[in-house]
């Protein structure tokens, strides 16, 4: 999840991610546990002693052992508990599994597609990452290996009641996930009440991103609603994400019942920050509204 | 504000902050304006692209010239809010004037003192960091060059109306402001509805620390009540802040009338914001909670 102007990689001892131009981090790894290429990416696995495993793709960090927890409660259940009663889901990306993790604890679940385009996310993940790829076998589950893009062009209109998109950054190549008319493909593809979710990058190292996303959804959704969380293992830390919705306004609802039946099992979430969320620090809420 | 097990100093171009024994934090600097050592640690000012001017205090960022608002704010106006009414403000640390810079915002303000053990430290943010160090020449703002706890010692009883530690990690040095003997002796120097106010720590990087801040002000004080905030270039990115109350309990109070007619002036803090940032993650309060 970052810029990528330049990397240093050193096998041995250090990987460094390039969060900007004055700043990069870098992880003393422990053991470098898999490096290879698919068709469509570098990806990475190593082992830290602060962060356990953590997941890279294209040198851009993924997510952590420790933390993964943050970005896929707060990615999932948002438009989750937004719709009302949420049986046919949708995961673009996504492949680690930790996002329908996430959406298969709601019991209004009957059918999850989860649509990844490279199928070595999955089994890397299945292999090095077994708490997070928890739902390959639940029979509620179903992977396609795919372009995202294409499948939702494929549905038919209202074919399901929530999309979720956890793709990379709006890089070249997934730039087609962030725009009006991707955004349109998806508001047909989704029922009454229908709601659809996505990360809008960091308000402090993306804004460009971060307006783009609340600014096209606006356009095509009747309610949009930007919420953050920190993660602090993501450049940027604070991250914005979006809850369009074809219902409900996503602020102010009352989910204290379905939060409350799964509020052990979470670790982020709960019913106090389900609507908290939504309060945005002003600087956000200018950036956003100044369009 | 970092864990300091080593650090690696390059004066032509990098400057390094270590995070854990996982991670660190590589700035790289277009110009050193100072690295100085006064009486009790070493000063630095640098330059960067994404960051503008940074302060280091014995190699731990302090603040960064584009995100020093949101600790700025989020430190004092919440201490400062949960007081009805607060005209005598004491801040100990905080010799960059950041803080003091929001409390004076506030007009029920009589009279602040600044009570700041290293005088190079206000020196330094004068020259380098004039749009923080705006107070120094306030008619209420009083700078008193000194140790913090003895100054809360020679106060009398009920002398202040909010207390605010701004003030360093809780190294060796430091650690007599985490404890509940120190809250006792702000507990006495505090009004009646006297308010406290300091930073608890980031909960990824230091839970002890900010469990043992929550589990010794709930000892003296009435009511605490923890809140967060995401400092992007603090290791640790969400950090966790305590008021503490000899009055009101700081949650769910209507300030939306004196926040008002400052909001515009705030870059960070709003209406919605003052009562949602007490909704914590439940990682965050189960750790407090438990024990």
């Amino acid at each position: 999840m970052a810029d990528k102007k330049s990397i240093a990689m050193n096998m041995t001892r250090y990987i460094t991610e390039t969060v900007s131009d004055s700043e990069f981090i870098t992880y003393v790894t422990e053991k470098i546990l898999y490096n290879g290429q698919s068709d469509y990416q570098q990806i990475q696995v190593f082992e830290t002693k602060a962060f356990g495993r953590i997941l890279m793709l294209d040198q851009a960090v993924q997510f952590t052992d420790v933390d993964e927890f943050i970005y896929h409660e707060m990615l999932t259940h948002m438009p989750m508990l937004v719709h009302p009663k949420p049986e046919r889901i949708l995961i673009v990306g996504g492949g680690d599994g930790g996002a329908a993790r996430e959406a298969l604890r709601h019991p209004e679940v009957k059918n999850l597609e989860l649509c990844e385009i490279d199928e070595k996310v999955c089994e890397i993940s299945r292999k090095y990452f077994p708490q997070i790829a928890t739902s390959f076998d639940d029979p509620r589950f179903k992977l396609n290996i795919g372009d995202g893009i294409a499948r939702l062009k494929g549905l038919r209109e209202g074919a399901v009641d929530v999309i979720i998109i956890d793709g990379t950054d709006p890089t070249p190549m997934a730039i087609g996930l962030y725009s009006a008319d991707f955004y349109r493909t998806i508001h047909r593809a989704l029922g009454e009440n229908g709601v659809f979710g996505t990360l809008a990058g960091s308000p402090y190292f993306h804004p460009e991103w971060t307006k783009l996303v609340y600014r096209e959804l606006s356009k095509i959704f009747p309610k949009v609603a930007m919420y953050t969380a920190t993660v602090p293992t993501y450049p940027g830390f604070l991250w914005a994400f979006c809850v369009a919705s074809k219902g409900q306004d996503p602020r102010g609802l009352d989910r204290s019942k379905r939060l409350a039946s799964m509020e052990d099992d979470l670790k982020y979430l709960n019913c106090g920050l389900f609507n908290a969320v939504f309060a945005l620090p002003s600087f956000i809420r200018r950036m956003i509204e100044e369009d």
